[in-house]
């Protein structure tokens, strides 16, 4: 695609005038962010060669010593790997198959932490529940013995809110299924394709729950037995070889762009570079972090630097659950110097919105933010952000405040935690877009003095 | 969806009155094409109960049996199983990895009659070829050891002119590659999609070459391959445990509506029961077999018979090819009992052109074919049907007129011959138009005395 294309898809027309652009920090970050490939090819690189990179795993640990050097070589300051434990996970052989009726095979994949079956496999009959709530309200013992299938749908949403509605089937239903009886647990994939390619993703065992075997069916597996219990007497064999391994070392990659005047005050951008083992980790979460290094890339790009210190962190075990706290605890008494964070996972899908801290939209900064997306696309809402990312939440309950951009979340459910997040998925004029909208803000709350910590205290104008 | 959606959706205005609708068998077939479930319940049991079915498997077979109870049921006549030998193939256990530079399972899938790899695998270098000429082109012997990817890509075409186009790379490459050296030959998919999920489909290995493995890439994979290729390297672990099986039993599906005057004169009417393994056989060709099944059904349901006879054939063997060729041998003298036969092979997607021999679109049986049809959005060309599709192929051999419908195509190489070849894929309304178009065809060409053979040996008016 040609620049000039690129840049009438991002409606970038008020830019065309590259004297201007010269003139102006923000006008260069966002005309440059259309013709600068730094980011789409970090992603290609990151996702090509190091393919699947589970946390904790030497694929990981290599990408993160490659994403070290290349940040290096970017000009980033301090650039280290933060090493910290984790109970890491991995997939084994696995297989289910419908053994009565008739044999057909189907289409699974174990959930991320769940135990493997015996190593002959289970072979039960099933109870198929079309709701979570349908799991639930079975009778205790009721499933003893048996295979617990939940086949509730996920809901296609623009914000991706469809997610979190029905994420606790997958988080909490095996030990729901356990307590009622069931020595295995299947659900319809959380993703709303209807491809033959299960989505997996992180589950837990509650403590007081026998820890059953957890796997996903494709939704058109899940729809076949949906159609084949109708008429009853669906038996199953499952077999799963999943691996826990205690211990493991993850590693965080971390990088800054010190500040010209205020060093200690650090503005933080950040996504996760470890993925599930699936596919290559594009869309999650690859394009986060080369959207983060990508606007820190750009800001280092400029003739000088913000006031403020750029930090972006790659994040190195979001997957697994609560990995940033080894991070946030790492701050100790300097958590305070981190002004605003951020991150980026969600894929490459384009930004729509912008939501700061508590009343930050109606200060001085707010209005330079919102004039800097506004041709972007992007609209500075007045609602205060509600959601930071994973991997900075620990930051936030330590006090840190942080950003929100909303993307377009339509099609990324359906292929999060699959197979099919792989490179081919990534439209490089939407990454562009979103490494544009992140440069300018990380630009301006580097440049500007904005107080977030005092504007989060405060309720946004009506 | 109601009765009246479905109706707007195929452009039945014309139809909603019902007096009129009673009075004309045509009116009554599309009216009740679109409100009639039985093709689309057969479909759903069919691809459900059955699963899979590649020719001469269990599951065929025991499909065969139910269609033919399904067929008794509807009232069609004289319907029996029709047995033949083929040479059967099953998929074992396979993967394929990236070894060097670093480890990345591949998705793939073995070619239909592959031989299979040694038990170890097969751990070579790859050289990749962007085209097919590429791998043609390639000098004797400097393919020596190595494992031959070829990575074409499939153009997508409203009519599906693209598999045509490319196909012999699939069909006829392994024995390229092997006269070149090669010990295992890899393709992109046949196929449109961007999933992770291969396209099988048959190969056919030459007499004066080394049988070598062959299997199928997904498009992501075969992508991946090509950005690693860049950089020279790329070494491969291929295993495949496919098994031929000669003299297996595969069985064709027969039943007749026996026409009310001239009985001994047939309309055929087809589709092929049998699958790929990968998927259920829905697009390929479940939609085939329950158009052609729910046409002859609908017409079981008229006050009367047309004249002529109508057979609906559902052929056991097409995937693994030239399996048409008993039924049309086993025709002998009366094959001139065959006055047109079609078969519905591309999935449910909406007809848009219909096509029949020589110059019968310019004859009384056209006019009245093009009027039936043109209300449900099909335009009669005058330009003679070309392609019957392969299970008539013999058939059409023996002098046996054909009739072609061009069907909508542009996604149908998407899923064709995957994993994902399930029952949901199908869209209702499009499947109730296809039924509509064969049975208007059909009830026409049996009431009317068209003698489609001498129409044939002419060439159409300008």
């Amino acid at each position: 695609m040609s620049a000039r294309a690129f840049l009438a898809g991002l409606g970038f027309s008020l830019l065309a005038g590259s004297a201007v652009v010269a003139a102006d920090p923000l006008a260069t970050l966002t005309s440059q962010a259309v013709t600068d490939r730094w980011a789409y090819d970090f992603l290609a690189d990151l996702t090509s060669e190091f393919g699947p990179r589970p946390a904790a795993s030497p694929a990981a640990l290599r990408a993160a010593q490659w994403a070290q050097q290349r940040l290096q070589r970017a000009g980033f300051d301090d650039v280290h790997l933060e090493t910290f434990p984790v109970t890491a996970w991995t997939r084994g052989p696995e297989s289910a198959e419908i053994v009565a009726p008739l044999h057909q095979s189907l289409a699974v994949a174990a959930l991320g932490q769940s135990v493997a079956t015996p190593a002959a496999g289970i072979d039960a009959e099933i109870s198929l529940f079309k709701s979570f709530q349908g799991l639930r309200d079975a009778a205790p013992g009721s499933l003893s013995g048996k295979i617990a299938v939940v086949t509730q749908r996920m809901t296609r949403t623009q914000d991706g809110s469809g997610y979190g509605a029905i994420v606790g089937m997958r988080v909490t239903g095996a030990s729901e299924a356990a307590r009622k009886g069931a020595i295995a647990y299947l659900i319809r994939s959380v993703g709303t394709d209807n491809h033959r390619l299960p989505h997996t993703g992180v589950m837990v065992y509650a403590k007081d729950a026998p820890k059953i075997p957890a796997a996903a069916l494709s939704n058109p597996d899940a729809d076949q037995l949906e159609r084949l219990a109708a008429n009853g007497g669906v038996k199953l064999h499952l077999a799963l070889a999943s691996e826990s391994h205690e211990k493991a070392q993850a590693v965080t990659v971390v990088g800054e762009l010190r500040g010209r005047e205020t060093a200690d005050q650090v503005v933080l951008l950040s996504g996760h570079l470890d993925s599930w083992d699936l596919g290559t980790g594009a869309i999650d979460d690859g394009a986060g972090v080369a959207i983060a290094a990508g606007a820190g890339h750009l800001i280092g790009l400029l003739p000088q630097r913000p006031r403020r210190t750029i930090r972006v962190v790659l994040f190195g075990a979001e997957e697994i659950g609560g990995a940033s706290k080894p991070y946030a605890d790492g701050q100790g008494s300097k958590i305070g110097s981190i002004v605003i964070a951020g991150e980026s996972d969600f894929g490459a899908g384009r930004i729509y919105q912008a939501c700061l801290p508590g009343d930050s939209a109606g200060s001085a900064f707010g209005k330079k933010l919102a004039a800097a997306i506004e041709p972007l696309g992007v609209d500075l809402s007045k609602t205060p952000a509600r959601h930071g990312g994973a991997d900075i939440e620990d930051l936030v309950e330590r006090g840190v405040p942080f950003v929100q951009f909303s993307q377009n979340g339509l099609d990324y459910f359906d292929i999060h935690h699959t197979a099919d997040d792989t490179f081919d998925k990534i439209d490089p004029a939407e990454l562009a877009q979103n490494v544009a909208v992140w440069a300018s803000f990380a630009w301006l709350a580097a440049e500007d003095g904005m107080d977030f910590r005092a504007a989060a205290l405060q309720a946004p104008a009506k």
